[in-house]
């Protein structure tokens, strides 16, 4: 049952050994970068897939499948030998032994380390608004927020359903009455077809707009007792527009055509409380049945064990070798990373492309590293930035170019195809998209699990 | 929030009310079949999609998305408006008051009612087995075992990374010696890398072979650690050859073609005990992380409430026009029903095309009693049956003409994909087979939830 493939064979002794935590866009350049390296590479991460996490609002709001932005690990990395994929947890980096321990309480050596664990959603201090309103970070994270919205529909139907029920086969003559709606009825109802985004940034606005469209254009025809189009969806913002990371013309482009699809939208407000049956924005409450929560990022608590200094969202503060104090040998990029921009202003922002750019620079810092040659300082090269807002339209900003609508959505669909892993992927999601586009249709809408 | 589509308009008063409960292949087919009857259909099913049950076993072994074969009901019946689609759980069938009651408590009343129910696995008096040797009847089940299959090659190599971990950092001569694998880690990673399939008829023959498939080949390259090749596959049947719903011969077929793909099948040989950590095969303890059901069936205990004959499976015995003793307006079909074929010989079995004949039955005898015209019996045709063994190989049965191996197995392919409900769903299962045959991969290994 074991295999002779670890180490790999003809090596000669003692390769260093880089340890990757985390299979995102960072952890996966790095590795994918040192494919002609001499050294061994041990990839760990808490799923077995690549997540194109862009995409993620997608498959929560029923229009992919998981597997049209995910890609198992090990089937990226067959083919290259000096890597090894490991699913697992891990509790503690060591890092003045050069070590980290997994949660199992096992432990890797390393000669260098790689962190990028990403980030996690924050709840400014109130973890307990968890539980009513879950975010959107993972693939179990989409496909319970699909459930929870499918299911809503599903009973607010049931619900009219009985208090329908008969009264076409009795009709009015028969003596008995229909029953008919009531106005605990309407509250139970107004709830169900209530839902609240919080967070106005490109997740947000994604799916707050996606959601509209489920609930004012595909369901239309296929309910007999609700009518969908009655939803109400309100986003929440605290800044003074959307898109707090664009230009305010952006923000203001945004919100217009949310309104358009039918979405409230509530900038300068702020969630003071989530309960199980709604939130409060700002002082009034609104009664819902589903909240999400895309607003605010923390890191990993993972780089609190490095003891190095840590920003207010928790990410390890990294000088222009996206090294942490004192630990040359030790790499944290992505959502992971306080990294200032070389072109001034303020850190980095959590995108994919400021990790995949993170990613090639510590490919080629090991590089250096193991031959001894000189290394620049890291470099970001802004080349813009999007977001969707519903089905043909997004917004786009690259230097001092914006562009909005069709074509902005037409760049952001090319830009994430083209970056999506693998080409069956690319491939299926495109041909997924047309169809949805020229059928507006939501081709994913299952339910999945055993229990509503 | 209350639409108005429902009842439909213009239809006069009391149009007979036809609840339907079950949407698999017969439900399904009856509500279709309706489309032009001066009817209005209610059609209860406690899942929000119509499955394609003979390729959950893909879904199982990640080959297809639930996407796949899968289509919500809604969508199915959007432009069928005297149809309307409720989830929901049928608790009692008040056949005396033509009333069906929910598990809400809730009721509704009936002039035709069609009991759809699909079968369930019998574990042969021990409900308890059901915990450690999961069936495959829903697409929660095949997610379920999915997630089962993919985690257990993890854990496997997490271990084994775990005691080769840094040897190769030390190397030998560091004085760190490398760990071997000792006794009781070899008994532990045998465990882990044994299945046993329970059930020789076709769908634990698709199981075992797809499997086989996955460990021998599709994950040969992935790892480092264990050698996925070394997977133990147990196939147990208790008649005296596999697929006994077919000629001998074929099942003699079936056996080869699996022991070619390392199956080992056992005959003649019955489960005795299902234990956390293994099985009981005749006497023999089987050690094994991985038990699957695919054995016995039984039907819902819904029709216990019928108050009519039912058989040792517990499917409602029916007349030659499908309805059970005393009540003319119910109908029970598919898998639920105990039905004589009337060609002689035993019942007819649980499969889909007889079903699909039954709700076309079904849907002629509603609208023969509207118009009070003459109705003939139930006569099923047997166009034949068929079985896949992996890929690109099959058995089937037509009348007396039997076929192997890849003629079987594109004439499976071909019916299967034709009788998948959606271009959309028929088009991208052709896809994705031509791409899984042709590149031997396994499209869908994702896990999916948050814990192994």
């Amino acid at each position: 049952m074991v295999s002779h493939n670890w180490p790999p064979q003809n090596q000669g002794a003692k390769k260093p050994h880089v340890v990757i935590i985390g299979g995102g866009f960072g952890g996966l350049t790095v590795a994918r970068n040192l494919r002609r390296a001499p050294v061994n590479v041990t990839l760990i991460d808490k799923a077995n897939h690549h997540l194109f996490q862009p995409l993620l609002y997608q498959v929560a709001t029923a229009s992919l499948s998981p597997g049209h932005i995910a890609m198992p690990l090990r089937a990226i990395f067959r083919g290259q030998k000096n890597v090894r994929v490991l699913m697992n947890r891990v509790g503690e980096i060591r890092a003045a032994e050069k070590k980290i321990r997994l949660v199992s309480g096992d432990e890797f050596a390393y000669d260098y380390l790689v962190i990028a664990t990403g980030a996690r959603h924050s709840y400014f201090a109130h973890p307990e608004w968890e539980k009513n309103a879950p975010g959107l970070k993972s693939l179990a994270d989409a496909l319970r927020i699909r459930q929870k919205i499918l299911a809503t529909f599903e009973k607010a139907e049931a619900m009219l359903a009985v208090l329908q029920g008969n009264d076409w086969v009795r009709g009015g003559a028969d003596g008995l009455p229909a029953r008919t709606v009531g106005r605990e009825d309407d509250a139970e109802l107004r709830k169900l077809l209530t839902f609240v985004v919080v967070g106005g940034g490109p997740t947000g606005v994604e799916m707050a707009g996606a959601i509209a469209e489920i609930a004012h254009h595909t369901l239309k025809k296929e309910f007999r007792g609700i009518d969908p189009r009655t939803t109400r969806i309100i986003l929440v913002e605290g800044g003074e527009h959307l898109l707090m990371a664009f230009p305010g013309s952006l923000g203001e482009n945004a919100r217009r055509v949310l309104e358009k699809l039918g979405v409230e939208v509530r900038t300068g407000a702020v969630v003071k409380s989530v309960m199980y049956d709604g939130v409060y924005i700002d002082d009034e409450f609104v009664s819902a049945a589903n909240v999400f929560w895309a607003a605010g990022n923390t890191a990993s608590t993972l780089l609190k064990t490095l003891g190095t200094p840590l920003d207010r969202a928790g990410r390890a503060v990294v000088n222009a070798q996206l090294a942490p104090e004192n630990f040359p040998e030790i790499s944290v990029i992505g959502d992971a990373a306080h990294c200032l921009d070389s072109a001034g202003g303020g850190p980095l922002p959590g995108v994919a492309p400021v990790a995949i750019q993170q990613g090639q620079y510590v490919a080629k810092k090991i590089l250096a590293n193991l031959r001894s040659s000189k290394l620049t300082d890291f470099h970001y090269w802004d080349k813009g930035s999007m977001a969707t807002i519903g089905r043909g339209r997004a917004v786009a900003k690259v230097g001092r170019l914006h562009l909005t609508g069709f074509i902005a959505w037409l760049m952001w669909s090319l830009i994430h195809v083209l970056y999506l892993v693998g080409f069956r992927n690319r491939f299926a999601v495109m041909i997924l998209w047309m169809y949805s586009y020229i059928t507006n249709s939501r081709a994913v809408r299952l339910i999945t699990s055993d229990d509503l």
